[in-house]
């Protein structure tokens, strides 16, 4: 590999260093109005009227447009249609967020005056708040049962497996709200011009999925709509179906009245409406035997979908494939339902429904090696998964399984017997600050799996221009992750070309094919696969017409380093371009990958969940001051098998980045609510990690058990690097206060109350 | 054929009727600027000095760029880089339309204003105005002789032909200046954003020749620009190169600024500077045999370049190839010289250099038919190309040759017999006013031919929508000629979807490879050929999966008004779309296709001109008022060969505005000048045809003789559909005077002088 897994810098690094990356609410048009959004603010209700007579009065504003004006269909869902894009007179308000009217206005002054003016009548319901008062179905939230969705898996037989076990752990989970907090809050400009074509200029992970959505609220073709990701600020999730309802907004309001309309949201907006990461409770049931093997693992677990179902049915999946963690599990019965309550709609999250799950079972794993006096690595060691090894689902893997390689590799590159020393001896001279150290052991079903398998194909584009630059683009996105650099290394590595040289344009959905949405961290492996199999097809013809120019062999031919070698010549890459140009050599090709079938019986949970796993184990250091209850993550050791690393700096980046927002997830971060209005709207009081929390040293290491369906033998990366930090995190901070802890975030309070030294 | 050839409406007719498609005049973007341009005014001279001083203190001024300024090479040339962008001081200025600052400002008033105040220091030369003084080569021009560029054919034994000559025609011929006349004006707005990406939004034929001049003048790499065609008014060749010129002037103030510029040409500013067809001046001999049988031809050819070479060098192959006509000849000796004057550059035009030996060997045709007392028709079915014969450059043509057939359908079509008799009838009755009737027999080589393959291929893109809506963009461009229509007809044909349901998008240079240029009557050919390959292909990957699903054979699979028929199933296209779609089957492909190589000598001008040609004959019947010279054409009757119609209405609109355009060029036009300067620089004193000019009837007729390489077997329309109707007319106005004429355009003056009877 001459550039694959080499240290090259960020292709859209410098610009966004500099300030000049263009996000969407640096977008202007000529005409262009402004939109606000006409909330609820009430969780639970029935609208009884809504008058905008008055509001539309206000100078500058130009149109209210109230549920009447929605030429399409006025639903969205992403798996049943439960939710009203805006609510209709006489149906139900299910949260504080839900739109009631959208004001364009030719200044933002308008529109709060015209919402002044704007007057709802709405008959208020008691609402449903938390899981417990859900499920108990007194009140109906949605649809005809506030269970909504039950997805679930039944192997082997564990009631046999429970009867044999020599421990059993038996314990309840609870898990908060994630917010995604990506910098760049969500954003659109529509632009619906009169030829009868709508443009879409939007901060997105996934512009096939706005195109549809808007395409369904306005009743129109979807090649009269061009969806244009602008330079997105961040996603984790949050960008996946959300950037739908955002654009929708706009769209209609550009639709009626024929200018540019721009929609920026708020922090508080965005807090306020846009989903999160479902809060969960989990009852689990472990069986083990004596020497730590796992057994047999029993569990249910809610997840709150808040009002709208969106995406959760689809986050079940993968909840209910990782229930049983990274294990070796033969006798497994999972349950996982998803809960309709009178709160913001949660969704998609970096882990998409699985860190909730994982952060159970590794605090179980951890409480049965202490129980059964086993260290918590030998724990996890001899229940890893391995060749010829299933899953939990029953899925047999017969390549790429590096998860005992992870375990092994932070094993001796931790220094772990020496460090576990180190730990017992600080915490014996300190009295108020106590050390913890904390394992976390994972796994990954890259991209969507059985549970999305009609999406997963993806494509890429690649021209090379007759000066030997190149354009690429891609069906997914870049949202900050780095896959513009991974796209320009795979196609750097094939046709020798220098990276800087490579241009990866944001993807326009007039001009390429739908390629799923850019979540599960699929886009290295879709978009990389269809990218190899386009560049590489691209090559063919190049060399195809070297060899008849030059009359010499296909072996003897390469590309190199900006150079392209024949037999005893050398050109610059630049020259071969020309010349081909001038030769009318096909230097344009459009590559399509998509999944393997996988086979899986959706009644039982059994069968190939995935393509392929990645795999990954954390090992945390903490610091926990017993008289605050403040937690600091000292020090981490992570490693994940990949396949293989085609960025390196941004494989990294990844980890670094993904171990901060787990810790944050684990220890501070925490939507808080009263009556069903969220009270932390902006980041004064909804606390991230700041460069102050993050820890003095994150060790990265990869393992590289290449998957040969993978583009180079690559898997997939962006969510398992969140994954191992909140369950190694908690097991840490549980070490170091000696008492093992059910929820998280983990509280000040709870730390206090939990240390045993801790009374003072 | 199911769609091909049918009646099919103009898929942008509609947005053009309603005013509603965007020209780049339409667009507006943010803190744009104006651009004004500053002229040299003098037809020869050396710039001694520019001064911008004081120019520059005039508010809303942002930037005056001279010579200076150009970051990349300050030249353009397109065969020879023998034009300035900027004319630097010290250096010669060689027509008034010379360029020597550009200004950029907040106002078209700030401009004027600043104009004012810029001092021009020139040191006036004697400048050479006509082909007779440039070729006595005086005074230079550009290069080392006004002689600039010769093409020459030398084949069989000319002497030996006129030796056995039972008559030999001696004429001198001149043809004038033709102005392109589009409706809309030259324009462009460039937009170079701070992330080093410039977007040029612009009105052309060509918009990989703005992409890659306007790299050259900057400096910056091809994958930087992106050149987006906007809806064009009209381009006739006219937009071949010329835009490059606009485009560059608005790119270098934007890329200083580094604010949007745009730049919108007056009627005055775009006669004054930008390209016509050449003036000629010809001097012919063809020896014919007593039966009418041309022997042999020798002829040369100069024709007036203006200052600056452009693209003449490649314009005069093509007169080269024509000067013999459509007919075969064995011993050719053609001589085309390009002459440097100091007058405005000439360039391509429909026709390309063709038009102007047409005219003269038509005539000649005729003289010899009066001569030989042979009718005109006769003559013309004696000499005419067909099976196995020979072109003038030995081209052995052995298919696709209706010549013949275009020649019997308009004798039988027109009732030429009787007709005849009609207008002696008349004539004899009439004094003041005579009827006349005038042939033509031409051929046209289908695209860029021996003398460009380098350019000769081109790519499309198709990609299907999961509602059944489709894109395709392909690299050649729509500029009223009708090329959208015609691609989505022949996507229509192989998908069976509805025209309606397909979008044919504006080429943009970064997602799509370059195709050459949108010239020589090649788009139908070339990118139709092009997106065949893409669509077939698309089809191909429906049908494999549709056979895999439904078990079925793929020949009980068809593609039909909108449905699909799978067995004896039928589902509607969108549905099938919507089944692929989820199902990850590739619905989106690239085309390309090269021409296959031609073999030519170009010293001798003998061998494979073109890849085919076609065929046309045109009867034309014109009322000449003797007392005032004014002569109407009445009626015409036109038949081309071009293989296969596939839009029919674009074909016959292609003639229709063809003939009219033609007629204007002989007997309208021109161009009016006094010491190098132009006085016809707008419609007032620059007459064209309109609609009290039209003939009452055109009667368009097709002869289908497929050729092989074609798409469905097309040849090429865009230009022959005019070059039939100059000879044609001035044939048809000499038949009514009784005198042959040698210029076009035929001038009043001269008509009434040539007259016999017109001595009244």
């Amino acid at each position: 590999m001459n550039v694959i897994g080499k240290k090259v810098e960020r292709i859209d690094g410098l610009e966004k260093a500099y300030g000049i990356s263009k996000y969407v609410a640096d977008y202007y048009f000529e005409n262009m109005l402004y939109a606000g959004v006409v909330y609820a603010n009430v969780p639970h209700g029935i609208l009884k009227n809504i008058d905008i007579s008055e509001a539309k009065k206000i100078p500058g504003v130009v149109y209210i447009a109230t549920y009447k004006d929605v030429p399409g269909v006025n639903k969205f869902g992403h798996v049943i249609d439960d939710m009203n894009f805006l609510v209709p007179v006489g149906e139900k308000i299910r949260f504080e967020g839900d739109v009631l009217a959208l004001i364009a206005a030719e200044s933002k002054h308008a529109i709060e005056e015209a919402r002044k003016l704007i007057k709802v009548e709405i008959e208020e319901l008691p609402p449903v708040l938390s899981i417990d008062e859900a499920i108990k179905d007194k009140i109906i939230v949605n649809g005809k049962s506030n269970i909504g969705f039950h997805r679930k898996i039944r192997r082997g037989n564990v009631d046999d497996a429970f009867s044999k076990a020599d421990l059993i752990i038996d314990e309840k989970f609870e898990t908060g709200y994630q917010e995604h907090s990506y910098l760049e809050t969500q954003g659109v400009v529509a632009n619906y011009t009169p030829r009868g074509v709508m443009e879409i200029y939007v901060s997105a992970q996934c512009p096939f999925y706005v195109q549809k959505d808007v395409a369904k609220i306005l009743g129109i073709e979807l090649n009269r709509l061009n969806v244009i990701q602008t330079e997105t600020g961040g996603g984790f999730g949050g960008k996946e179906d959300v950037p739908s309802y955002i654009a929708s907004k706009a769209a209609l309001l550009s639709y009626i009245t024929k200018r540019p309309v721009k929609l920026i949201y708020t922090r508080e907006m965005d807090i306020k409406e846009t989903s999160k990461r479902h809060p969960s409770k989990s009852y689990y049931k472990v069986a083990f035997s004596k020497d730590g093997k796992i057994l047999g693992i029993k569990t249910k677990v809610y997840l709150d979908m808040g009002a709208y179902s969106t995406l959760s049915p689809i986050v079940m999946y993968r909840t209910m494939v990782h229930a049983s963690g990274a294990y070796s599990v033969k006798n497994v019965s999972v349950d996982v339902y998803g809960v309709y309550t009178n709160k913001v709609p949660c969704g998609a999250f970096r882990g998409f429904g699985s860190p909730q799950v994982l952060v159970a079972i590794e605090s179980i794993m951890d409480r049965a090696a202490k129980k059964l006096n086993i260290d918590p690595y030998k724990i996890r060691m001899r229940n890893a998964l391995d060749m010829n090894k299933e899953t939990s689902t029953g899925h047999v893997l017969t390549q790429s399984v590096g998860a005992k390689k992870t375990l092994e590799k932070i094993y001796k590159a931790s220094n772990y017997e020496i460090l576990k020393k180190e730990v017992l001896e600080y915490n014996k001279n300190s009295k108020l600050k106590k050390l913890g150290l904390g394992w976390s052991h994972i796994f990954y079903g890259v991209s969507l799996g059985a549970g999305g398998q009609h999406l997963d194909g993806a494509t890429a584009t690649i021209n090379v221009q007759s000066d030997g630059t190149i354009n690429v683009m891609i069906g997914n996105t870049e949202m900050g992750q780095g896959a513009k650099t991974t796209m320009a290394i795979i196609v750097s590595e094939i046709l020798g070309q220098d990276i800087s040289k490579i241009r990866v344009l944001q993807p326009e959905t007039l001009f390429i094919q739908d390629s799923g949405p850019t979540v599960a961290s699929r886009t290295t492996f879709f978009s990389g696969n269809a990218l190899k199999i386009a560049t590489e097809k691209l090559k063919k013809n190049i060399v195809e017409f070297l060899v008849s120019y030059f009359g010499v062999g296909e072996n003897e031919i390469s590309f190199l380093d900006g150079k392209v070698f024949i037999r005893e010549k050398v050109f610059s890459f630049e020259e071969i371009a020309k010349l081909c140009n001038d030769n009318n050599v096909k230097l344009s090709e459009v590559g399509w990958y998509k999944s393997p079938k996988l086979h899986f019986d959706h009644e039982n949970g059994i069968g190939e969940a995935y393509i392929t796993y990645s795999f990954a184990t954390q090992l945390s250091l903490v610091e926990v001051d017993l008289l605050t209850g403040k937690v600091a993550l000292k020090e981490a050791w992570v490693c994940h098998d990949i396949g293989k690393v085609i960025n390196l700096e941004g494989a990294v980046g990844q980890v670094q980045g993904g171990v901060i927002q787990g810790m944050g997830y684990a220890i501070m971060e925490e939507i808080k609510q009263n009556s069903g209005k969220i009270l932390t709207t902006n980041f004064n009081n909804y606390l991230i990690p700041t460069i102050k929390d993050i820890p003095e040293k994150i060790h990265v290491y990869f393992v590289e058990e290449e998957f040969s369906e993978g583009p180079f033998g690559a898997k997939g990366l962006g969510e398992p690097s969140l994954m191992t930090s909140p369950p190694s995190v908690l097991n840490a901070v549980s070490n170091a206060i000696g008492s093992f802890l059910n929820k998280i975030p983990i509280s000040l309070e709870e730390i206090v109350k939990n240390t045993k030294e801790g009374k003072l």
